[in-house]
C-alpha cells in the first residue's frame, strides 16, 4: 500500500496516511481532536479544511455545499476528502493537535524525562602520571556531570568501543546512559539528538509512534498487519501453535520481531532518520502478544489459572531481542496485570489516567478480547471480556477488516444508505457497520429480543416495512441484504445473516457482562459512571448509539461515551517518554484488582442475559 | 602431548602430569611443598616416594641410592621418576598438600564464599486467587530465603525458562544467584553441586584449575600453549598483528576463548562432570592478555602513555564472551594496576598477601615480562621490567622451553655436568640451565664485567682452566659448550654463545634494573627486605644461587628467597573461591603505585649498570 505524507498547518505536523484514507480517518488515526457534526457523513458541510498543496478534483457533496470561489481556493470537506497524493492542509486555528486524553492530563506528566540521557563530555587524554585507564578517566568525566564514580557501570560491548573511539574523536565524548549504566558511546556531542518509537502490539495490528525523546514530537506514524496471524489469527490458535509445531514460540518470536524491524526501518526512512538514532522503544500488547514478544511461553496463559510467567516491567537490551535501533538501545516493556489482563491495558490506563481520576470512569478496549475497566483513584477493577473477532469482521458472512471496501456505517433513512471506506463499491462490512445494521434491526423491531428475525407479516413497526426490499431469506432463514450483487465489487451480495446476529449477539454479551460484572464488583450504578471512554480502533469507529442500541453499553451512558483513539498506543508513547510514567504503569499494574469473569458467580447466566436485546 | 594421572597418597590430590615429566616436577607444578635438599639432582636421595601402582625400571642413581628391597617395593626418587604412564604415588605422611603461601595466609580468608549462591526453594503453585505470575512467585519464595524482593532481578533469558521449567520441576527449583541477580534456574534441588574454574593466561600458556565453589578442592589442573603464540611470540609482536590484519583483534580473541573452551571440556573430562556444573571462571592475565581475551583493543598499551583500556575487575556473562559453560555461568575478570602491570601481578599480590604483610617483601614474577612488587601493609610499589623472552629460552642459540629435552640445571664439577628434562639426550638449554652456565663463568671468571668471554690463555681462576675442552670459538667470538654434537638428540652442538650472554644481560639487566628502582622509590636497602618471593614457572625453576652469581637479584638477598610455585593461578583461584578475595584484589589494584621505569630519571645508566655481572 502508498502511504502519502499530510502536512498539517499551523501546528506543522506531519502525518503518514494510507492511500485512500478520508482525511478524517487519517485526523482520527493521528489521534486528532477535529469537530464532524454530521458524522462525517458530508451532509452538514462543517468540516472545512483548507488545502494549500496538493489539492485535487472537489467531490459532488463539496460541490454542493462549498461555494465556487472558496473551492477554487482549495477549501475542501475533511470527511470527503480522498488521500491520494502529498497534501498541505490548513487546519481552523482553534484545531486541538492531541488527544482529548492528553489535553485532560495534568501538565507536568508530560514533560519529558526519557529513560535515556546522553551526556557529552570531554575525556582528559591519558597521561603518563595516572596512567588512568579510558574508562576510569571517562568516570571522571561523568562525575563532575554528577554521576556517583561508585556506581558507574559499564559492559564489555563499551569497553571495547573505548580506545579506538576515545582517540578517534579526541576524547570528545557523548554517554548514553541510562541510569548509572553506559549504554553507548558516540564520537563529539550527539546530545541533541535521541529517538524512540512506541509500539503497540495488537493481536492483529502493530502501530509504531517514531517519537523525538526531548521534544516528545511525534515524527511519523507505522503500521502492520501482525505476521503471527499467518500463524494463527487469535490468542488462542497462537497458543496451540505453540503447544504443537517444533519451536513454534521462537517462530512467532521471530516473525514479531521481524515486524517492528520493517517499521523501524520504514519509520526512520519516511522520517529521513537512522536507525541508529533511535535508543528506546516501547512495548504495550496483551498478555500473549507480550510473552510472544519476549518469545516466553505464553501456554500457562490459556489454562486455570491463567497466570503468566511475568507481570513486571522490563528493561531489555535491544540487542539481546534483536531489535535494530541503536546497540545501546534498550526496550521498555510495560507491566501485565493478568494473563487475560494485559500491558495494553497498563497502557490504556496510563493515558486515561483512570488511576488520578477522582471521577468513576469505564474504559473499554474492543478488539479480539474487550479489555475493560471500571473504576477512579483508589480501585480500579479490569477484566477481559471474550467478544471474538466479530467486531473485527471476522466470523461474519460478509465481514472484513476496516480497509478500503468496507461499508462502514449504515444509516436506516427513506432507504438504507451506507459509507464505504475509499468511497468505491463495497465489498463488505465492518464491525461498525454491523452494529448500525444491527441497531437498527433491534429498534425497529425486525429481529427479537433473542435476535431472531421477524417474518415480515409479522413487523409491528410501519418504519420496518420501508426495508422489505432488504429483508431476504439465507438458506432458510431471515437475513438483511445492505447491497446487492450487482452493485458490489466482487459481484456477491453482501448480506447479515441470522449467523451473523447469532456472532454479535456473544460479542456484545461478552463484553455487556464484563460491564455488568465490573459495576457489580464495585458497587457502581450508571449514574455513578461519568465518562466511557472507548480505546481502540473499532472503538474509535463505531456508532455509540448503535453500541448502546445493541446494549453492548449500556443505554444510560450513550452520552457519556468518548471516543479516545489509539490510547495503548498513547500510554506507549508516554511510558517512552516519561521514566515517570513507565514507572506509574508498574503501580497500575500492581493496584489493578483482576477479575477472572470465567470465576464469576452465576456468569453463565449474567452472560445469557447479556446476549439478548432490549426491545422496545 | 599426553598426559597421565598422578594420584598422590594419603591426601588422594589428582594431579595432571605432561608425558616425561618428573615427579618433582608434577608436584612443583601443582604448588605442592616437597623437600629436595640437594635440589632435584638424584645425589642426596632424600625425595624418596613409594609408587604402589605403575611403577616402572629403576634409573642408575635410584639403583645406587635406594636398597634393592625397597626398590622391589616400589620406592623411587620424585626427582628422578618421570611420567609415563598414570601413577600412584605414596608421600611421607608429614608432606604438606598446599603452597607455602596458602600456609602463611590466615585461615580465615581461605573460607569459601562464593560470587554465585545454589538456593532451593519451593515455588507456589499457580493460584486462581492471586494470578501472581511465576517471576513473582519465585521472588516470593526467595523473599522467605532472605532476599529483598524489590531489589530481585531476572533476564529474558531467565524468564524464557519459567514456564516450562517450573511446571516440569513440579515447582521445586534451585534458584543460581549472583547478588540480587537470578543468574540461573534448574529444576529440583541441585543446591549441593556448583563448580568454578580459575585460569591464568600467559602470553605463553594457559593454566586452567577446576575448582569444587563450596569445598574449595582442586580437582584438576589443565594446561595449553597461547593458542594466541601462533599470531605472535610475544605481547608486541601480538599488538602489531591487531594493528595491521584485519579483524586482528577479533582472531586472537576467538583464539583464547577456544583454547579456553577446550580445557575446561578436557577439565571436566578428566573429572567426569559436565561442562554446565561449571557456574564461574576467573581470569588472571597481564593486561595484554586480559584485553585481548575480552575482544579489548590493547594497542594504547603499547605507545606512550601506556594506558589501558580498562583496569577495574569485571564481570561478565560467560554467554557474552562465549565460555562454554553453564548458562547462568560469569567470568570474573581480575583487575589490572597499569598497562604493563597486569591482573596477573594483582593475583600473585593476592596470593602473596603483601598488602597484609608487616614485613617488606619482594615478589617477581619472572615471564617475558618481570613483573616486580616491593613493599608492605601501607605501600606497595610495583613495575613491569621488559626481561625479553631470554628467561624462556628464546631468543638464545641453543635456547628451548624448559620441556623434554631441555638440559634445565648446569653444574661446575671436576668436569661440567648438567640435568636433562625427562633423562633423555640433550636437545637444548632452558632458562634455568642458562643461569646457572652463565652463573658459573662469571664466578670463574671465565667472562668478565661486561659480559665478554676472556681468552683461555688470560684465565686466572685454576677452576677455569678445568673447562679448555668446553671454552670454544663459535664465529669469531668466544662461546661455552655444554654438550657436543655427539651426544645431542639432533646431531648440533649445544653452546652458549657470546650472543646469549647479551641477551641474558638484557634480560637480567632489566630485572635487575627495576627491582633497584624499586627499592630506590620505596627507600629500602636490601637488610630491610624480608622475603623474597620467586613466582612463575621459571621462578620455580631457577637455582637462586646462579640468579644472585648473575645480578639478576641481589646477591644479599640470596638467604631469603622462596620459590612460591604459580602464585597468579592461586590468585586466580583465590578470586573465584571468594567474594572477598575479588574484592580484595580491587583494593590491591588501586592501592599499588605503579613505577613506569622508561620515564624513571636516569633509567639508562641504572639499566646499564645493571647488565655488568660481578666479578670477584
Amino acid at each position: 500500500m502508498n502511504y502519502y505524507k499530510l502536512l498539517l498547518k499551523p501546528q506543522d505536523v506531519l502525518v503518514d496516511v494510507a492511500e485512500g484514507r478520508t482525511l478524517k480517518e487519517a485526523m482520527n488515526d493521528a489521534g486528532l481532536v477535529f469537530d464532524f457534526p454530521c458524522g462525517g457523513r458530508g451532509t452538514c458541510g462543517k468540516c472545512r479544511v483548507k488545502i494549500s498543496k496538493g489539492v485535487g478534483t472537489p467531490v459532488a457533496k463539496e460541490q454542493e455545499l462549498i461555494p465556487s470561489k472558496e473551492l477554487d481556493a482549495g477549501v475542501r470537506l475533511a470527511c470527503m476528502t480522498a488521500v491520494y497524493n502529498d497534501l498541505t492542509v490548513e487546519l481552523p486555528d482553534q484545531t486541538k493537535l492531541q488527544h482529548h486524553i492528553l489535553i485532560d492530563s495534568e501538565k507536568k506528566d508530560m514533560q519529558v524525562d526519557p529513560h535515556l540521557k546522553k551526556v557529552f563530555v570531554e575525556v582528559d587524554k591519558p597521561s603518563r602520571e595516572t596512567h588512568s585507564s579510558d574508562w576510569r578517566r571517562l568516570k571522571k568525566s561523568l562525575v563532575k556531570q554528577g554521576y556517583m564514580g561508585s556506581e558507574l557501570e559499564s559492559s564489555v560491548a563499551i569497553l571495547r568501543q573505548m580506545p579506538d573511539l576515545f582517540r578517534a574523536a579526541n576524547y570528545r565524548i557523548t554517554a548514553v546512559m541510562f541510569e548509572n549504566v553506559v549504554a553507548g558511546l558516540e564520537a563529539q556531542d550527539t546530545s541533541k539528538s535521541m529517538l524512540g518509537m512506541a509500539f503497540d502490539i495488537g493481536t492483529t495490528t502493530i502501530v509504531g509512534y517514531l517519537l523525538d525523546l526531548y521534544s516528545g514530537a511525534e515524527l511519523c506514524v507505522v503500521s502492520t498487519l501482525n505476521p503471527q496471524t499467518s500463524f494463527g489469527a487469535d490468542v488462542i490458535s497462537r497458543l496451540t501453535f505453540v503447544g504443537h509445531e517444533e519451536k513454534g514460540l521462537m517462530k512467532l518470536q521471530a516473525a514479531v520481531v521481524e515486524a517492528i524491524n520493517k517499521l523501524i526501518a520504514e519509520a526512520a526512512e519516511r522520517a529521513a532518520v537512522t536507525r541508529s538514532q533511535i535508543y528506546g522503544i516501547s512495548i504495550a500488547a496483551n498478555t500473549c502478544m507480550h510473552h510472544l514478544f519476549l518469545g516466553i511461553n505464553p501456554q500457562s496463559i490459556a489454562v486455570a489459572p491463567y497466570v503468566p510467567a511475568v507481570s513486571e516491567p522490563l528493561v531489555v537490551d535491544a540487542l539481546e531481542l534483536k531489535i535494530d535501533i541503536n546497540q545501546a538501545g534498550k526496550v521498555f516493556v510495560l507491566p501485565n496485570i493478568a494473563g487475560f489482563v494485559g500491558a495494553d491495558t497498563v497502557a490504556v490506563l496510563l493515558a486515561t489516567e483512570l488511576d488520578r481520576s477522582e471521577d468513576v470512569k469505564l474504559v473499554i478496549d474492543i478488539g479480539t478480547n474487550g479489555e475493560i475497566a471500571l473504576g477512579s483513584r483508589g480501585k480500579i477493577v479490569a477484566c477481559s471480556a471474550a467478544a471474538g473477532p466479530a467486531f473485527e469482521g471476522a466470523q461474519i458472512s460478509s465481514g472484513m477488516r476496516g480497509a478500503v471496501g468496507a461499508i462502514d456505517h449504515v444509516y436506516y433513512r427513506d432507504k438504507l444508505e451506507y459509507t464505504v471506506i475509499g468511497g468505491g463499491k463495497p465489498l463488505g462490512i465492518c464491525g461498525s457497520a454491523l452494529l448500525d445494521t444491527v441497531a437498527g434491526l433491534v429498534e425497529l423491531g425486525i429481529i427479537n429480543k433473542r435476535g431472531k428475525f421477524i417474518a415480515y407479516e409479522q413487523l409491528n413497526d410501519q418504519a420496518a416495512k420501508k426495508y422489505k426490499e432488504n429483508l431476504i431469506q439465507h438458506e432458510g432463514q431471515g437475513a438483511f441484504l445492505l447491497a446487492d450483487a450487482g452493485i458490489t465489487g466482487h459481484g456477491r451480495p453482501i448480506m447479515i445473516t441470522q449467523k451473523d446476529i447469532r456472532e454479535l449477539q456473544m460479542a456484545k454479551g461478552a463484553i455487556a457482562a464484563g460491564i455488568r460484572i465490573l459495576m457489580k464488583t464495585c458497587g457502581v450504578e450508571t449514574e455513578d459512571i461519568k465518562e466511557v471512554l472507548l480505546a481502540g480502533a473499532f472503538g474509535n469507529y463505531l456508532n455509540p448509539h448503535s453500541a448502546c442500541a445493541i446494549g453492548l453499553i449500556p443505554e444510560d451512558l450513550e452520552s457519556k461515551i468518548q471516543m479516545i483513539g489509539n490510547a495503548a498506543g498513547t500510554g506507549a508513547k508516554l511510558a517512552l517518554l516519561s521514566l515517570s510514567q513507565f514507572r506509574r504503569a508498574a503501580d497500575i499494574a500492581e493496584t489493578v484488582d483482576f477479575v477472572e469473569l470465567g470465576s464469576y458467580p452465576k456468569f453463565n447466566s449474567i452472560f445469557g442475559e447479556c446476549t439478548y436485546f432490549t426491545v422496545k
